[in-house]
């Protein structure tokens, strides 16, 4: 997350359920102005602890400044949908699924899940359309949410990009490109290192231990007043330019943010472009974005590059759209086929190690995780349960938008990995859209 | 301004020219990262005088928390244009014209006035149709700017439609709908005073005095973390709490930004939705606005309504429209044309007092400026040049976004009244637009 946020460990009471954490039950914000125990403000409250963080993450930019990625000034370019009726009897459907959770002994229906997973937004694209949607908690459909680590893959993607366009060469030192790094652990880097997270750096990156360095990163990333006695570098690249090394570049992957952050510097300077410019260049405008984005910047302006995105649920399905079609959305080609290929590829299983319990054998390339089997699925995630995932072998799209209590995406995948691969599976087997009856005149039901 | 800006009284070094201070020239925030000289922070520097400010009316976002005014996820409604030849002729037609700036020997050119005001952005619509638009500095078509006090004006229409609709009463007290306030002095203070700013209050509002109380109420209203001596309020509303009386409630004008976020506050409750909520259901959504609008806002979430604004140029011609054409846009009425013949009918010009020279004989109401003269003319007006001026008699709107270097719109009146009035003139002399020529495969001219 942005600067400052204190994901603080949880208490031992019981953790609200998703009906009972809704911001709106909880009645944060609500008033003119709301009671003083409702109010979550920046940075007096805890602002991004469970249940505050079911408000906060749909209002990041009401609590830290931010820089547009702009969508432009066109008219969008609306997704598709399956009819209203196949999208009335799919949403049934899909809703009764049943899955059995990851060492659980009671199977769980799909409509369940997304309770169980505290969903704010979730958007299931099937061969190019809409064939699930529905909204909770702090979102609706203009609404935006944070997408937290799945930022990484935004810029991740960035970087592919330039690099399959020849503009960005994947096994330069990180300090030829980047110089202010030279004395830090990133200067015998290379650039495909740090886009695979195979760095060998000192930096712990558990989000539920309150001493972490990325609570440390929090701090110099902050673009509030310093404290007077502030002595830590001012900015995320500040950061980088003193991170120190820990075992050898290339090794194993090791998830940390600061690559992310680097890599985002690296495209910045490539591209001559910020990373929000370069993704509104690049795919929020000629992907036909219904919605600006946004991240949140350090004091000296940079976008955090490694968490600080939010945006739509259906722009981040138009996203996901572009990676199932390798660079095509609407019949235009956006960039080469050979960047998401690249992503798709993986890197070594080897190096990924035991961390993820739901993706041993699986990797993590490009700032996207690379999921083992044989569907080739990868996926980009963030904590509390965000994921644009892309299953090629069922021509599925799903995104989430979520607000789990806790900072630990391995306590969601039990819920979720299966829950996904039950709708794979039915979508797989299923009548193609095309084939299931014309629309009658049924009302779309409501997306609650 | 919104909180933290301290626009610092000019040093006599003689000021940067427009094309001098233009903040491409002055390298400000360019470079991955920029030199440590040209960032533009926020609370380290003064990112409000100029000539940063020319750089941060772009981009306040960047420097502070801010609310979007949404502008819903469909399709915007296209502003109508002359055709190209038109355009292009009217535009070098306009260009040329001549002008004699209040208090000036030498007469100066429409064009030469863009400069000598700082212009960002300028459009001229007439008879509903765009003749005339341009970009300077900061801005491009797709950018935002601050509109600082115009935000008044767009919170005063919001409570006109209020009125309008019978919702709220502009005869009763404040302190009957915000008890809150019972202690001070808007207590005996009625709405339409509130309105209209003839509210008793002690509040200085001289920008250029670094020791005006507008600046301790930005400390009150500032998003950022309060020294630890602090001791004033936190917020817009809990600074209204306890401004104290001065003179009597509708004795006579004053220019008072407390007024504005009283009439926030008034609306807020009245409508049960914060200005920019209201802002995006009544106006953004229904105008079928190109761009979401954002507000600044404070350490509680408020926004600022009473100079928080920022918005594209011609979101704000679509609200020239409405106000032109009393409510109705692109044939569909989105409230009630008694809301604007409200505006238009004024206040008591012998309230108004001497204080806008270029201004007497007209009145301020319903935050709105009412114009001396029979065209009828008023306008949303705020510091360094930003206006929306209707002009009824003209058919014509014209919308401005400058970075005037000082904080004080008398100085820039003299380049700006005549000027416009001399646009009027052209225009309504001139043949109408569908009596020119039917367009040629002439290139719309740039726009900078």
């Amino acid at each position: 997350m942005a600067a400052g946020t204190g994901s603080k460990a949880l208490s031992q009471a019981p953790v609200l359920s998703a009906a009972e954490s809704d911001p709106r039950v909880m009645g944060w914000m609500q008033g003119f102005p709301p009671p003083p125990d409702k109010i979550i403000m920046q940075p007096e409250s805890d602002y991004f602890s469970f249940p505050r963080l079911r408000w906060s993450v749909c209002h990041i930019r009401q609590l830290l400044p931010t820089v547009e990625i702009s969508r432009g000034i066109g008219a969008p370019v609306p997704l598709d949908y399956v009819d209203v009726l196949a999208f009335a009897n799919q949403r049934a459907a899909i809703d009764a699924l049943t899955f059995k959770p990851i060492g659980a002994d009671k199977e769980m229906t799909w409509r369940e899940s997304l309770d169980a997973n505290y969903t704010d937004g979730i958007l299931i694209l099937h061969e190019d359309r809409v064939v699930y949607e529905r909204y909770f908690g702090c979102l609706d459909d203009a609404g935006k949410h944070a997408a937290m680590s799945m930022t990484k893959s935004l810029t991740g993607l960035l970087a592919q990009i330039l690099v399959a366009e020849g503009r960005l060469d994947e096994n330069a030192l990180v300090s030829s490109i980047i110089p202010e790094i030279s004395r830090s652990a990133f200067a015998t880097a290379t650039v495909r290192q740090v886009m695979d997270m195979t760095t060998g750096l000192r930096f712990s990156e558990n989000y539920s231990d309150p001493k972490a360095d990325i609570w440390t990163y929090s701090a110099a990333a902050s673009p509030l007043p310093k404290p007077a006695d502030y002595k830590g570098p001012n900015g995320y690249w500040a950061y980088l330019e003193q991170v120190q090394p820990e075992g050898r570049n290339g090794d194993a992957f090791h998830y940390r943010t600061v690559n992310a952050d680097m890599l985002g510097w690296i495209v910045s300077r490539i591209a001559d472009k910020s990373v929000a410019e370069l993704a509104s260049e690049r795919l929020w405008r000629p992907m036909g974005a219904e919605q600006d984005a946004y991240m949140t910047v350090d004091a000296k302006g940079v976008p955090f590059a490694g968490g600080g995105l939010s945006a739509g649920l259906r722009d981040l399905g138009r996203l996901g759209l572009l990676m199932l079609n390798e660079g095509v959305i609407d019949n235009k080609r956006l960039f080469p086929a050979a960047a998401v290929q690249r992503i798709r590829a993986g890197g070594d299983p080897a190096k990924f190690g035991t961390n993820y319990p739901a993706l041993i054998g699986g990797s993590y390339a490009s700032m996207w995780w690379i999921f083992p089997g044989r569907d080739g699925v990868f996926a980009a995630r963030g904590v509390h349960g965000q994921t644009i995932y892309v299953d090629p072998a069922a021509r599925m799209v799903i995104v989430r938008f979520a607000s789990y209590p806790q900072a630990e995406n391995n306590l969601i995948d039990p819920t979720t990995i299966p829950a996904f691969q039950a709708v794979a599976d039915y979508l797989k087997a299923k009548p193609q859209a095309s084939d299931v009856e014309p629309p009658a005149a049924v009302p779309k039901p409501s997306n609650r």
